[in-house]
């Protein structure tokens, strides 16, 4: 069976209308099976606040209450999901726009409220593999947004590099899959100041090596954790790598 | 083949969370394939006082310009498809949400400006029947919303009765297929202030008669109208009814 890539932009790209673009057409191009998962960028903050909302982060994660999740899931599953899947369509990608709520295709189950309540955030319960199989069978190419649901009629706001991840590793097993993780830099850096010290490869043992003498900056370390996560559950290979790169062999493997 | 079921519901239970509810537990309860088409309501103009955009209205249709065509994209697309989705998944009906660009499920074509500019609403160039095919086929029920494409990238607007009446007619090509247009009242009345006044059955002569004697009142005409165009091009009836009385045998036929 033929490689299915499950492909991350986030906010870098989503918030700059030229860049966006470009990134698009490049997916559409990409040949065979592919899964594009979105974040929302700032668009949903500066939503928010025009709405007379203030938004509210606790350690650079988002407070959903009510009234945001309503906001952000008209940001994220209507704007711009819509507006990627209309500009996907203009390059010829048969793109089918998703929630977790849509055909079932992801549930989760609310945070906790202690130590911290986020409010409406969930975590993955389970990745539907059935329901991407069934749209990737009839030509379709799924772009799922963070927005899921509890099964109980309560929509959820969750990380987007979680529900890529949690996609990618789902569907390792119907498909061998890549995950390809896009940000604004052109890999794992070894230098973080530096694009020209990108780490080509990244395995294990060098990652706790990289650890142990602190060459990983904080920002990327959740990044990478979660590659080796999905990597441990199947997944064949992460790439972490720039968005404006999505096309050429550049960025860092782990395996 | 069964007979596929396309039933628009508007304003009138949107507005209303429990009317919404109840609604959506007797559609979740229709067995065999079904298609939901929902209209916005007046969450959109909410939205858009909020955002401190008014909103523009020539008899009774929105403009719809650049900035309210995000808003109506996240409110429809968004916020109420993804809400009606969870309320059915909760229900145990497999929803997906679609709009027009979804699967290239519907195309239409940018009214012109003139004689009236109505910005970036659209006329249905084109319903793609084999994308509503594939997902009925995987067992999946489409909740459609009246965001549509052009294919060329730009999203467009178009009133919800008449996205529901050219899916019908569509899928008449594949299933038999009834249209259920529900709203407020109990069907048509022959006097619209009295809610007994059904008429239980109209077909084209029994319209030309009423129409002729000034017994069709101006706000129905256009409905009937959209109900015999779909009849002429191969739906199998059109009923139309109270959206609180989904599973009885109410509401007026069109044949």
């Amino acid at each position: 069976m033929d490689t299915l890539k499950v492909i991350k932009i986030g906010g870098n790209v989503i918030d700059n209308p030229e860049a966006l673009e470009a990134f698009l057409g490049m997916f559409a191009a990409i040949p065979g099976a592919k899964i594009l998962v979105h974040g929302g960028g700032a668009i949903a903050s500066r939503t928010l606040l025009r709405m007379g909302i203030e938004p509210k982060m606790i350690e650079g994660r988002r407070v959903t209450d009510a009234e945001t999740l309503q906001v952000v899931t008209a940001v994220y599953a209507g704007l711009i999901n819509k507006s990627i899947v209309a500009t996907l369509q203009k390059n010829g990608c048969n793109a089918i726009g998703l929630s977790g709520a849509d055909g079932n295709a992801i549930t989760s189950r609310k945070r906790p409220a202690a130590p911290v309540d986020y409010g409406f955030v969930g975590d993955i319960e389970k990745v539907n593999a059935k329901t991407f199989e069934a749209l990737l069978a009839a030509g379709m190419t799924p772009v799922v947004c963070a927005i899921n649901h509890d099964g109980c009629g309560t929509l959820l706001n969750t990380n987007a590099d979680t529900i890529a991840s949690g996609i990618a590793t789902a569907m390792s097993g119907t498909y061998p899959t890549e995950l390809i993780m896009c940000f604004e830099k052109d890999g794992v850096l070894m230098d973080k100041d530096d694009n020209s010290s990108v780490i080509e490869q990244i395995d294990k043992p060098l990652f706790e090596k990289l650890k142990a003498e602190g060459k990983v900056n904080a920002g990327m370390l959740p990044k990478l954790k979660n590659a080796f996560d999905a990597i441990d559950a199947g997944v064949k290979k992460v790439v972490i790598k720039n968005s404006a790169r999505l096309s050429d062999g550049s960025g860092t493997v782990i395996f």
